[in-house]
């Protein structure tokens, strides 16, 4: 059996941003669809887990582009599963053009947990390791740790209907909508992201108020902007890093 | 050459709400995504329009669905062009199940304008009339007068960067999310949406603060919902009704 999962998309014009650039919290949006499309294939997607009480936690994403496609543009997302410990499981993902030239990577880290007790799940033994792969090059850092900056604005939304997954929580995808909208229209008409990473701490439910600081430093040839979001018992649930730089 | 344009879409895992159903608005921008491919294909897209400083302005929306699709069904999105008149065009929608069942039908109300003035093209004998189609049926009825109640709910939110579309002004789908933002959860886990409606009646732009005011009435079968959304200018913005039926 293929190790590998691509799903195939057309960037419509109902999907790209101002810029008429596909956004990133729905290019993240399609890499979890066609995690769940390839885990489901394999016999451990949520819809069998969840027969056991088990649901997989995505616990960090580290996104590299060298530039969001466009409208109209046909794209292939592949993703593979390189490698397997006892509680974390390491998923990779290709972005191609309709020629096949890869536009970009990204990486991935899941814990499958207990939906009562949310204790981790040991992933040996399971069926995972068959498809492990790694014959597929996955040439982008993995994430690292986030700092937590001293100087920042802030900007604060509540958690509503729209932004919930299927377990009731702040969908992953949202998060990243959530952090995107701490820019302001001059830094991404004038910026491109270049690496996107996001490491997810806490659930966030509905109702929730969730406060987000953002914290801006411009570097040699390019800008590092912290987001951190709080909630209101000021719990991190979130940190995350962009890499932008200039398009001009 | 056809009249009518086809998209095939499968509902994936993140594209689903709480009870496990594609969210209406993600199935309202692929409604526009195919009438976007429609009018591409036709030779009377944005992309050709924008060659002459015009663009298309959706005005009304009412779509009406027996029961909004789950995780993992594939649908087909159909579209064609009823009639056209002066200022207006009406453009239809149907949604079936991979088996061909209808499940749902959509009926809207376009304008085209000049970007720079706002004022509306007259749309007679510029190359749409050979594709209008009547042979196909849209079984539900145009969208109506929405009033505006003296009672209701208030809640607010602003237009950040995620909201807007290709023109920088909010997204139409958007409004539709923002819309729905306003049901609290147990109002949607016990009731199916079975119409939905929505006039367009300004734009709205980065910045914006929004004030959503929902008024709900309970009929004798169904409950309706009438959204009626304003700008800092207290102006009307957009006003949705919304029926929903018991679903147990």
């Amino acid at each position: 059996m293929e190790k590998t999962t691509d799903i195939h998309i057309t960037v419509y014009p109902f999907e790209v941003d101002f810029r008429e650039k596909l956004t990133l919290p729905l290019l993240v949006n399609q890499l979890l669809n066609v995690a769940g499309v390839h885990a489901d294939t394999h016999g451990f997607g949520i819809n069998e887990l969840n027969k056991n009480g088990h649901t997989w936690v995505l616990s960090r994403l580290a996104v590299e582009i060298t530039n969001l496609p466009k409208k109209d543009e046909k794209l292939t997302l592949r993703t593979w599963v390189e490698s397997l410990m006892r509680t974390f499981t390491l998923r990779n993902f290709a972005i191609f053009r309709e020629d096949g030239t890869p536009i970009g990577y990204a990486r991935s880290i899941w814990a499958m947990i207990d939906v009562q007790t949310r204790k981790p799940i040991n992933l040996m033994g399971i069926g995972i390791e068959p498809f492990l792969s790694k014959e597929i090059d996955c040439p982008i850092q993995r994430g690292g740790k986030i700092p937590t900056p001293e100087n920042y604005t802030e900007e604060t939304f509540t958690v509503h209907y729209s932004d919930l997954d299927i377990n009731k929580h702040l969908n992953s995808a949202k998060y990243v909508e959530h952090i995107m909208d701490g820019f302001s229209l001059e830094e991404l008409d004038h910026h491109n992201i270049q690496r996107f990473e996001i490491e997810y701490l806490e659930e966030c439910h509905f109702g929730d108020k969730i406060t987000v600081r953002k914290s801006s430093q411009a570097q040699d040839n390019h800008t590092e902007h912290i987001f951190v979001l709080r909630n209101e018992k000021d719990e991190i649930v979130c940190k995350s890093k962009i890499c932008t730089v200039k398009n001009d």
